[in-house]
């Protein structure tokens, strides 16, 4: 073999293309951990792209939709309904709060043509969960179409479309699956498929389309591709659905619960006027803890100067107006360890107190140490 | 370090981040690569998400596109553009040639209106491949838009949006690039920028939105990505650019132009019938050949019988009502050798044999080895 | 998470280390593809480690070794023995032929003292393959341990310990198997670790020593590794048996079967001279067929030519004095194929008609065809 | 291109053989690291594997060996020379302390043939490091050899080769580069070839030959490698020097440096016993801190305790008897910042107090914090 012939070596290149087989074995493997019997499309990019094909295949002009809003991917969402030419009825939470059945059924009450709801299941961004198995059950009862972002609860929560009648479920890997965000998934119901089926308006031979890969993928015996597939990432999606498999969903989820209780422990015994964002532990997600700097200080800095020591630290401001005031602690996938909280709330306790202000970080990390367990 | 508590270990996991400084730089490497001073986005999908985004953002009721039909895409494309409401002339020409600047320049003459023009530069699909340059220059004269996609083409022959007045020129990895298919590239002219930004339809908010990368990510000065990339990916795009500059690009391109030329200079010494598809050598992909199988014989069937042995040859049938007549030598990529040429040579000539037709491989190789040359 | 913290980012780097459980794991799955119950040790080295170390821990003064003689190899072997005192009686057979269990009956009839047996199965290097099922029977009426060298098997043929009383089989995966060099493995029967234990110059506390791995990895329950393990290669070393497992291994050997009985049958066809250099079609090693150039032409010098237009062909020249008589024709892993045949044919039928002397191509890929079948 | 023909697509399998130049290349860009102009010899396997080869290939029954024993590697690398058949003077310091200067001058006045002094840089397993730079002056003047142990040093404090005088300076890549385990490398000065071709017991033709090297590799111009190299590791230690060259050396040194100091200020400060167990900060390892345990609690047990609730904190009770007594803190590679050091201190300190053992964690962050700036 003539070694001068090849000058740059590289195990990403010159792959033999991923097979329509090996492809629909990764779908079979979300679909088990989503524990549903439903459709699982893998679309090829990051799970924007199926949360936008979602809602562009089922709203159109006859759609009355109910967007819950409890953080900012509700306001893409209904950006996009709107878009489609739906009419959006808003249903705003505070973002320290939860959505509640009880707000559902009585925007249903209201509004009784609502056909669709769109719902955020946890929002890193904001930090709050909401409870999708009740909200489902209103849903279902109304006979609404139910579409739910598991972007940043799968992995870290219970993620259940059969079991709770969601239609349009979509995952992406990049948060507490520790895995690739080039690649996503949506499971579709058979309503939801019948929805986008009747809709004229519903993207065809086009990026966005969920019905390509229906009638082309699917409905062919998942034969052929409809293009040549991001192949690195479907194997790193494949790889961290294996690793999710070989540590036991729940106890993944588990630690995610307990980083997350951990942090909300500690938050609170740290004082200095730090605390939980999401005022109900329920309500709070387990991926990722949002905090409330104290009154007076800037969110954005207190994370700068925790940072500036420890780049690494799984701590931002949240995102535009928030920076004022939000911290996010973003301990999941990796970051889903005692340890992350530990250092992030001792790296929160030192930048509270270079700003002159006490700080308990003693308290706070024993707090957290009690509540990881 | 406890042993037991990692129980998959994969190289593809818990990756950080890819930031955005790599992220810009790629875009540089890849314009470099197509000797652009043009903005260079790259999307995240495969080459159909910038495909349709650049129609998408560009075309609209005002539009008069002039699309140019040399195989498959010419038709998604047409599709497309009508989808937006444009006024489409399509200019069909036979799979077994190129279309002209001429036919170009008449088309203008025939619909002064046309303001846009879309045009695959070569088709690995039917094999043929266009003389942008010649084309570039009457659409500038006539201040059209001029859309090129640029996937079949790129490394196997020379792309140069800015020599050739090129303003929207989309390309892929994965074929003669040999790199991967989940991240793609297009380069933006001003021109196009500017269109677009008139454009009230141009999607936005969207998957499919190159605005939004002008926006939030060239106009910010790419400090902050859309969304988490599709990482592996654009390692792996980062590593085919730099092993394509290693090897020298020249290098590259005259690999496939060597590879086209022994192909059919062994297909016509072959025999039996067989003889290229694209009658004009300089209208000929260096790509991927395409052969036009004897009279009385599918296509698919040499194809099958020529795999039943090597299922590894890079060959294939046409598609759709091409698997009858048309068979595709994909000599791109690792198949960019004359080894490929040879074998693939030769399991056509033993496959016309067992289908009773005279077949001379001996003559075929040694056409094929003085065109290598 | 700040991304100006990254400057490089790469899947190769900040792997959690491999554990003892997932290294346990893949011994246990190369034992399975061995058929063998032996303890099966994968060392962190190039096949040449395990070859080394097998022979400098069991053999010493008080050995008599009859050493087998193939190709390169066993020369090697030779010199280890000699270098660990023992009593070598060389037993060289023509590279163009292989040993046969009634020499190895002669030799210890002729030396009674024969207590060690070092064989090669196949050899790249000279394209031959010894039975070894008939050798074992001779060796193990004759009580000696049998040590075998099956890194240009392993994958191509059967390679059966157990069956065939091998005391100390070492492969490597870089062969038949498609994998990774830099790890390999040994099994080792329960007579080896006594003749090991027995032996006070077996290599210990040292990189070389199979007996460090028995007393601290092996008869510790597989708890706690030597030192840190090549990680990568480990997971390359997994990947390619869990893709041989998929294949099937008897499909896997039996692509290579038919590759040699392909390039064979090619050669002789293609006439001018040249032939297979090993006579016997059952003494030919399916991994890799020797040829003999014509005489009045040097090898490196067909090679030469046929690897000017197509340097990725899996040809070479024989090693040190055999470059100017054998070529190489390397038709294992990938390529493993009738492509990769029908390439070297063809490549070495135009050398030879460059040399001036007649080759029939056709007839040669003919034979091949038929053959490979 | 048959989809059903591939089952298993790995980006580990298939690769091209890295080539002679490319490894010839990362062989410079780690003497480019090391500022060295010696040759720089990549071994394939762990670093123990350069560290055997280079003493068996210089030291004999002719040698008189200063072996500096300052943790368990000098008492492995005194079993290797005495092997060798060298006298061997050993001079051990306690493991809290480093060796100095004028002990090493001492003994060579009281032994003056010493014409080899072996020592190890930084031991992780013991927390000290050498001061080399000293050490190097008295070796020189005296004209002995000097082999040095660089594994746990490299990327976290100076190795300078030439401005040192070592002869054989042996690198790995896994600990502060944050790279692979598998391969490692040696730079070896003219002065240590030469005793090596005098050694008539040096390792040839083995895998633990540095000679086989010199003469087959490095006299040869580089062009034809000894075996097929480990290319995954190789690579991985391609991109972990890549990436050190990016951060810039000084900051990555730095990092292990701050981290560090960090760790002995906040331990410290955490009180409970708990102390350093270097007692001089200038003797201490960069790389990994060791820390004595409150007498009476087993190390073993506190560290059990830390790692229950997190088993991925860089922690890990001595080796050996060192269990009882010491805790090392692995402050390397990504755990190199401040937050791993945080959390180990504060693990540690809730495992004192589930001991009963008073411990201040906030004293102990903030002392570590000041340290670390």
């Amino acid at each position: 073999m003539s070694e001068e012939s090849t000058v740059v070596t590289h195990p990403f290149l010159d792959l033999a293309p991923l097979g329509a087989a090996q492809f629909a074995s990764i779908e079979d493997r979300v679909a088990r951990l989503l524990r549903t019997e439903q459709d699982v499309v893998i679309m090829q990019g990051e799970a924007l792209l199926p949360l936008e094909g979602a809602i562009r295949s089922t709203a159109g002009p006859g759609t009355t939709a109910l967007n819950v809003i409890t953080g900012p991917y509700g306001q893409t969402f209904g950006d996009w309904l709107r878009d489609c030419g739906a009419t959006v009825i808003d249903l705003a939470v505070p973002f320290h709060t939860a959505v509640t059945a009880a707000q559902i059924a009585a925007a249903f009450e209201e509004h009784p043509a609502i056909d669709f709801v769109s719902l955020v299941h946890a929002e890193a961004a904001t930090g709050n969960t909401n409870p999708v198995a009740e909200i489902g059950e209103v849903v279902r009862r109304q006979g609404a179409l139910f579409y739910l972002d598991a972007v940043a609860s799968v992995g870290a929560e219970p993620v259940l479309p059969d079991a709770w009648g969601v239609d349009l479920c979509v995952i992406g890997a990049q948060k507490a699956m520790g895995g690739p965000a080039g690649v996503s998934a949506v499971s579709v119901s058979e309503r939801a498929w019948a929805r986008m089926a009747a809709n004229p308006k519903a993207p065809r031979r086009s990026y966005l389309s969920l019905l390509d890969w229906k009638e082309r993928w699917i409905d062919g015996g998942r034969k052929a591709l409809l293009h040549a597939p991001a192949q690195l990432e479907m194997l790193a999606l494949e790889a961290c659905v294996e690793r999710i498999e070989a540590d036991g969903l729940d106890a993944v989820m588990g630690r995610h619960r307990a980083a997350a209780a951990a942090t909300r422990a500690g938050a609170r015994a740290l004082g200095g006027g730090l605390e939980p964002y999401v005022h109900e532990d329920r309500e709070a997600a387990p991926a990722a803890t949002t905090l409330r700097a104290p009154s007076g200080v800037a969110a954005s800095e207190l994370v700068t100067r925790a940072l500036s020591c420890d780049p690494a630290l799984p701590l931002a401001a949240g995102g535009g107006a928030l920076a004022k005031e939000m911290i996010r602690v973003n301990h999941y996938g990796v970051d889903a360890t005692l340890g992350a909280v530990r250092a992030s709330l001792a790296a929160l306790g030192a930048a509270l107190r270079e700003k002159g202000i006490a700080a308990d970080v003693e308290s706070a990390l024993r707090a957290a140490e009690d509540a990881w367990r």
